[in-house]
This record gives C-alpha cells, sequence and structure tokens, in this order.
C-alpha cells in the first residue's frame, strides 16, 4: 500500500497568522488516489529542521510532498534545504530559467527571480500553469508552491506519475445523540468491520448534540453495511439520523 | 527560550475530511506568550505513531501540546498512547469521575464516558469548562480536546502555568507588487536587522500581485525600524503600499 507524507514549510503557519490549507486538499486527494497520508509535519524556515524532518519522511514513506518556501525572497530555502538533505548541489537549471524568461521577459529576469531556477542536481521540474515558477521532483520527494492555488494546480499535474490502490471512499452519517450513548453500539460495529475504518466526531450545533459517523475503506459495500448498522442502532437507541 | 510543538491527532485530520484550526490558534496564543511554535506533527489514531511522535517531541521541546482523541468512542486512544510513551499505566482518576458524574448524573456515566477519566498515572487534571470531560498533564506534555472550542478553554486555563519569555510581536504592511521586484531590497533590509525576522507572503487579488512583508521579533521598535525601511523601499520602487 502507498503512503505518503506532507511537509509544511513557513514561519507563517507555526506563527499563526496563516491557516494552512494543503494538508486537507493533499489529504483529500491522495486517499482518492488510494494512498494513505500517514505523517504530516510542519516546520520553521530553518534549513537543519527541513532537512531532518525530510529525510526521516522520505526514508519511511512513499511519497513526499513539501509545501512552501520556492519564492524569490530570503525567506525562500525550501530548494537549498532539499538540496542539503539528498546531499546534492543546487544548480541552476535551463528549462526553467527558459520558463521564467517567457514569464518576466529578460528585463525582469532578475537574481531574486532566477533563484526560483535553482534545483537539486537530478530534479525534475514540477509543471505550474498558474504562474510558471516551476517546483521539482527528487526521487519521491515533490517540492511545491505554499500557495494553495498553485499548489493544487502543480498536484493536478503531477497526480497521474503516482502509483495508488484502490480509491478509499466514505460514506457518513450525522445522528443528534451524544457520543457518549452511541460509544459501545459504535465499538461493536467496528469489532465486526475490521477492514472498515469507522470514526465517531462530536458536534454541538443549536444546543444539540450531533455526533457524525464517518466509514472510510475500499469496499463500498461494506461501508454502506456498517453504516446500516449504526443506523439501526441509532433507531435502538432513538436517536434521530439527520438528513445530510 | 522556551520553544513548543504540537502533535495533532486523529484520522479525520490526515484524510482532509477536517481541516485542522487548533495550530493557528497555539501558534498565536503561544507567540504572545514568548513561546515559538516549532514543529508540528498530525497522526492518525494509531497507537505507534503517537508514541513514536510524542516521545521526540517531549525529548526536544520544552512544551508539547497534543490535540484530539480523548473522546469515549473507540477511535480515542491519546490517553493510553500517551500512558505508552511515558511507560506508564492507564489509571482511573477519582477526581476525573468525580467531574464526570456531576455532568453526566450516575445513570448516564456509562462504561464508554469514564473511559474519559482515564489518564496516565501521574498526570494532573486540565479543566474543561465546556464539556468538563478533563485533558491532562504529564511532565512537559498537556493533552488537550481536539474541538477547537473546547482546546481554546483549556489552553486559557492553563496558559498561566506556562513559563515564556518576552511576547512575540509582529507588524505587516502590504504593498502592491510583485515579489520578485521587492525580493533584493528586502534581503538587504533583513540582513540589517539580524534579530527580527522578515516574512514575506504574496498574493492575488483582483488582477493584482501584492506581497505582504511581516516583521517578527521581541522589540517593537526595531519592527517599526524594519518596516519604515520597507516602506521607503516599496518608494523607490514606485510600489503602492495599502492601507490595513
Amino acid at each position: 500500500m502507498s503512503t505518503a507524507a506532507v511537509l509544511v514549510i513557513g514561519n507563517e503557519i507555526l506563527s499563526g497568522r496563516t491557516r494552512d490549507a494543503n494538508v486537507a486538499y493533499l489529504g483529500a486527494e491522495l486517499a482518492g488516489l488510494g494512498i494513505t497520508l500517514a505523517e504530516v509535519r510542519m516546520v520553521r524556515d530553518d534549513t537543519d529542521a527541513i532537512v531532518e524532518a525530510l529525510n526521516h519522511l522520505r526514508r519511511t514513506f512513499t511519497y513526499v510532498f513539501t509545501s512552501g518556501g520556492i519564492g524569490p525572497t530570503h525567506d525562500d530555502i525550501t530548494a537549498a534545504a532539499v538540496a542539503a538533505a539528498f546531499g546534492v548541489a543546487l544548480e541552476r537549471d535551463p528549462e526553467a530559467v527558459g520558463l521564467l524568461a517567457v514569464r518576466y521577459g529578460a528585463e525582469d529576469l532578475n537574481a531574486a527571480r532566477l533563484k526560483m531556477a535553482d534545483v537539486p542536481k537530478g530534479a525534475t521540474l514540477i509543471a505550474n500553469p498558474v504562474s510558471q515558477a516551476p517546483g521539482f521532483r527528487v526521487e519521491n520527494v515533490f517540492v511545491l508552491a505554499g500557495v494553495p492555488r498553485i499548489l493544487q494546480a502543480m498536484f493536478d499535474g503531477l497526480k497521474g506519475s503516482l502509483v495508488g490502490g484502490p480509491p478509499q471512499q466514505s460514506r457518513s452519517i450525522t445522528l443528534a445523540v451524544r457520543e457518549g450513548d452511541l460509544a459501545d453500539g459504535l465499538a461493536l460495529i467496528q469489532a465486526a468491520h475490521p477492514e472498515t475504518e469507522i470514526g465517531s466526531y462530536p458536534s454541538f450545533t443549536e444546543g444539540r448534540s450531533l455526533v457524525t459517523v464517518v466509514a472510510r475503506g475500499i469496499h463500498g459495500t461494506r461501508l454502506d453495511e456498517a453504516l446500516a448498522e449504526t443506523r439501526a442502532l441509532a433507531k435502538r437507541l432513538g436517536a434521530p439520523v439527520l438528513d445530510p
């Protein structure tokens, strides 16, 4: 089974200034490709932290996706850190220079922008249809932009190259019940469906306790069975099932 | 300097079903207390993954905050995993049982709800003013609920016990400029202000390239100086400064 990790890079995430949006996107996309997102790490713009996290993740999971730090400013250090993690040099990529030259023209292609053409030796470029400055791949590591619109466009272009498995499917229902009243019965349903991952997520809306039960797995009919049993459990408990 | 890590626990985060809100909250709160959030990890509801991440983080950073997995259902395994990480037994805490008994009454205090009173031996409880079921602390690890409203209430109650430093302050201005045109000048400003962390965050609004420059540090006057220089740089570049 293919597994993946995401490494989010950037002080703005850890200072709380920016709320990450890329983990949820990549998690859902990877699940659809039958690849389990197993771990996420978020680190600051710090070479040692990036190198240490990346070297662990790339040796542990099938694929690693990084997000952030590939722009033209002084705080964009991802490419250099990835090169350090792989123990290779950072080299100016002629194809990337060409892409940037088309976008900016010779006059505006200054040293800062040319930095976006520097990639680790042996890397292959990842297309950026939004703003041209490319991402890149080294072995099982995909280095993507942090801006969600650009990350999504990059991922959309590269996902055909990933080897996944049967898509993870999910089904859910929401019950008007307190989680503690549902727990014992739900544990029995989980025990009877070891191949299905059953999650229980409480919320409180308009003074009412709700629980959303999510069944996740690769066999749709088994998910339907697990949720039918959950529906029967709700009936026994006298808990209304909310229409989606 | 005090440092912190956050460990987010839950399949729903990694599957993309739920977008985490706790990292941004904790990052901003910790910065205000003069504690640097240095790393975040997100793992699935998997004991081995929780134990491995927690044991690394608690030995590396001053404080660790976990989020998620402390409810009454079968997929809530955080307390047991934290006990395993510390190599201690999970024990039913009488004070926690008392809190749950007040909330639920003897009749509704079933086995599933009592599970929420099981904490690692030696833990101290963390108050939950929203729904009573407590979090807990073991050494430098604070185990909090995943529901943002509850996590925030728990953190609000415990933050007085944290030893931080001078609050991290931040100032920002937004310029109508392309990041690549700003980069060289901004790098010089960063070099002249080594004690100030200067970040550059591009965005695109109504067809216009914007860059928000964020200065962060403990000395407000130095942040003001760095941003005054950025303002002067913008003037030289002919880049409008947007009013906040």
